[in-house]
């Protein structure tokens, strides 16, 4: 049985935790929190496991084989790097670093030390994208055309990272997941902040790909209501992602346009032919995604297999992230990914 | 009584015909068109109207007071010019024209000829955004914060046009209303198009305001849905205008956010607090847009006072779509509105 | 090419007129209407078609070949009754007839004269009902449990019948239709008046069948919002009619019990187990029910046919809406239908 | 502090578990279980907690103060009055008890011995059913005109009890609660069983009462989907209460209508005045009912005051439930409540 710890028992690590408690596969030995508050939680729940005042603490321990690091983004490399120097295999929350170079060192160390390295993209394990991607690598919907989300609501503005930072990781996780890590070719962003740390609550974040392939990220901490939905378009099927609905979350339409030239008509102009067909709403399971997830940071381990949300998938979302800022800090100048 | 004629009874002119029809302040004498096939239909519908081959022998119609233009819109320039020239007050469809250069010359014309222009912004004559105004002007909202727009469906891919020009007016011509006509100042805009005419299909237009207000457009002939939403956000309240609704189109939410600095915790960080209140649904009446905008025109023409869609506002709205058409050729590039 | 009145140019008299007017296999030559302002808009619309003050004008006209009947449902009786003798073909508006006597009546009056009889079921006639009779004709559910109808919305208050005999023919049509006028055993109801009229304003209706299955109407004119809903379960499938829904009115839900035996857990209890699988929504013409409606009564006349809406069919209805005008002058009862 | 028990760990009992355990004014002392497996689950989630194999043991544990029941209703009875006779005060699983005579002796019981006797009507202490009361003891509908419930789902066939005692004391307690247990005149059900537990697993249940004000219940085991709606009619404004939102649940509209007299039309017939005004959503509080339920509880207890959802209460909820099982026997009987 791995030996697993956590680092970080705030909002999300919990959660983390009772997956992990769960998990037949795993055995928690120890929680490091800095807060005392949250310590003292931890220490009712578990009161089994070691609770550590720090990481550094936790690393010395050397019968724990993996950890999860359920900290702020910047925290994320030095507390990954240690981990690993420390002979620990990593889950490390999402963004997986600040930056792409801290990303790209993360990967070359944990190839280096020969540990699994993966990164907490939640949604690419919960069944509605894992069918989503199903659909898409049948070829479902044809030639892909677009992908345009949208993930707003009220409140939890971050102290550390902008909106983008914060909401635009989800959806770029689901993108390069079901579109295998598509090589992007450009990347804008516009947003503003209505808050004095100048950190952007509302930003419209723009992907260009090869092909005409374009994508688009709306996210938004000022909406009145939550909007978490994606819509992919392609030449024969569109599918809506809408997980704000309590059940038939995915759709599928079997709607599409015909381009015809074979017609008199089109000596002036285009003739386009609109096919409506019947939608299709495939059942998902209930599964919880974190569950899925921590059984399949369990069989990476045991395995040696690469995860899902490896490192290189970590830094794929980092590297869009990081562009996105800098067009962000240019007023929205597209930003080339070469 | 005015007596009026209609160019162009192609999909909406029918709907101008039955308002001005309907209208006592408007006696509808005659209805030029190009098609044959339309023109029997007219002349089936309105038996006692005279139907001419052109626009041109329309004009020579001394008796005619006012003219309705509902053609494509690279003809507007011409045809609104002839009226004008010819002594007719002018309701012409949107975009207003394909140019600013030509707006200008039209605003000009219709000054020096001392005659009505309109442009038909159809949506700022509806209940629903006539109420969002009347909360706007008061106030309601408090300070603007963004104004966030969905205009998405499937079909109607246009043969001259792509989906800015076809769809973005709508939205445009309501900021531009309810805002007043707040000074832009820049625009951006992505898109791609799907089909040979290199005309854009899905877009997504972003404009930049003074005062860090910003607006955003989405909008998709390629969507598996129709989605006609508009999010406006203030420091006090946000509002939700969803038109795809029957009714209770409109959404006013209490909730706001109060960024406090008293406070130790503020030494280091913002301290942001939420509001959530209760949710307001105005009720909205039933009057269709054509028939109050139709009203206004006869009003217009009579007293000589300016519309609420004069050609300011159909200059301000091309304005826009101009700077989106030249990001758009740009790939991308933020536009400079001066 | 047959000619055909109508009689009654109120609120749905026009559109029966409209769709006369544009079918090919009709000509539209009178129309009889007691008021005066009704004629003179019938006048206007249709400048070439001879209206009439009364219907016994209008029956007198023997070159006319049908009518349609669109008048308060307490004349339909002596009005079909008197157009049948005149040798016409009749459409007559929902509910058939007052009374079970009367339906009987005119039944029997059309076949000896020879004469198509259909009832303004036009429910039947949309292409969303038709599709879910195809899918229950196929089994498409399996074997049917139960028939549960929601038609509620604010307003239209009738002055001469209850909430039962104004809204509950449409639900109670459909029934009749998809399945097959399957005889009922019992009938129940129970409502209250809020107004001095002692009408109805809101109803249940429960009608029981052999066979376990459970048919309920739930009317309503004071209700907040519009609600037009069915549900049907069978012991396979399940399935929603949403008419309140611009698209996706029909969805079928691949869901079921299965109750095991071959268990040792029954030897104390039943074992049921849950099956769910995908959502299916048929794609559904946007043809006017009524122009399909029109068709098919030229059909009936031209070949004497049977219609789908013959007089058989309203008489179904009738009787059920008989039967539960008793019981709820009884205060509940259920009453027997033989 | 009082010490408290748990008797029953199946579906519900570990949300009142976590609840107690959470509450600041109990102490979890012992929980009684006749699963071994459940006993086990109890025993790793509460390692402090005493874990008994049947109730009768908890009953001898003098040091308990208060009981929480949540068994089949078939040992309601039997288990409280136990627990009465220990002198603990008790909080009993809906529906209070399997009949009224029951209920009644439970009530004389807990009056006899002084002890609190309180009926776990869990909606009643949501905050949005809270709400309703408050907007409805403030005569905000005005008049009340009727009780519409539609509480359908797929599953959870129970093999003890039909439709109506699962879901329908849900909708019955938020009733009574709201209507401050207004006087029944009379019950009627219908229902059918589709399984060969002969239970009701689709029924209908009608309420009469005094001054023409009507309820309406509509369960269902066997609906495609999940639908938790009230709606509550007044002569001034009429509300929604859609507990399958996640969030406006309520809203309130201010439509209503007026009958007038004082016309000459009245001659002949009522005149109806329809009035729509806007939709008010109020905002509600997230607290977990249970919390403020057991907040309450502790109060009581503590207080010797009546709960809101006392014996008398559980009481007027099961005599609807007698009363409704009585018509289904009969076929639809109405059953008058005297």
């Amino acid at each position: 049985m791995i030996k697993v710890g956590i680092i970080g028992f705030g909002y999300w690590g919990p959660n983390i935790a009772r997956n992990f408690q769960e998990n037949s596969g795993l055995e928690l030995v120890g929680i490091a929190e800095l807060d005392e508050n949250r310590r003292a939680i931890a220490k009712q729940k578990y009161p089994n496991v070691h609770i550590y005042e720090d990481a550094t603490s936790l690393f010395k321990e050397t019968s724990i084989d993996a950890v999860a690091i359920i900290t702020p983004v910047s925290t994320h490399f030095e507390l990954a790097k240690n981990a690993l120097i420390s002979g620990m295999h990593v889950l490390l929350e999402k963004p997986m670093t600040s930056s792409v170079a801290e990303a790209e060192g993360l990967i070359n160390l944990a190839e280096q030390k020969n540990l699994t390295l993966m990164v907490d993209h939640t949604f690419i394990y919960t069944p509605a994208v894992r069918k989503i991607k199903e659909v898409l690598d049948k070829k479902g919907l044809g030639e892909l055309y677009y992908f345009d989300s949208v993930r707003i609501n009220f409140g939890l503005f971050q102290q550390d990272v902008n909106v983008v930072w914060d909401l635009a990781p989800h959806d770029i996780s689901i993108m390069q997941y079901i579109l295998n890590s598509q090589k992007v070719k450009s990347v804008s962003a516009q947003g503003v902040s209505h808050t004095p740390s100048q950190l952007e609550n509302i930003a419209y974040v723009t992907v260009k790909f090869e092909n005409d392939f374009l994508a688009h990220f709306h996210v938004n901490w000022l909406a009145p209501m939550k909007i978490r939905r994606i819509l992919i378009g392609g030449n024969e099927k569109m599918l809506i992602f809408d997980d704000g609905q309590p059940s038939e979350k995915i759709k599928i339409y079997d709607k599409g346009i015909t381009v015809s030239k074979n017609n008199r008509e089109t000596l002036y102009k285009t003739l386009i032919q609109y096919r409506i067909g019947d939608v299709h709403i495939p059942n998902i399971s209930n599964t919880e995604a974190l569950k899925i997830e921590t059984n399949h940071f369990v069989e990476c381990i045991n395995t040696g297999n690469r995860s899902d949300s490896d490192g290189e998938s970590g830094l794929y979302v980092v590297k869009i992230l990081e562009l996105a800022s800098r067009s962000l800090k240019s007023g929205g100048k597209v930003i080339s990914a070469d």
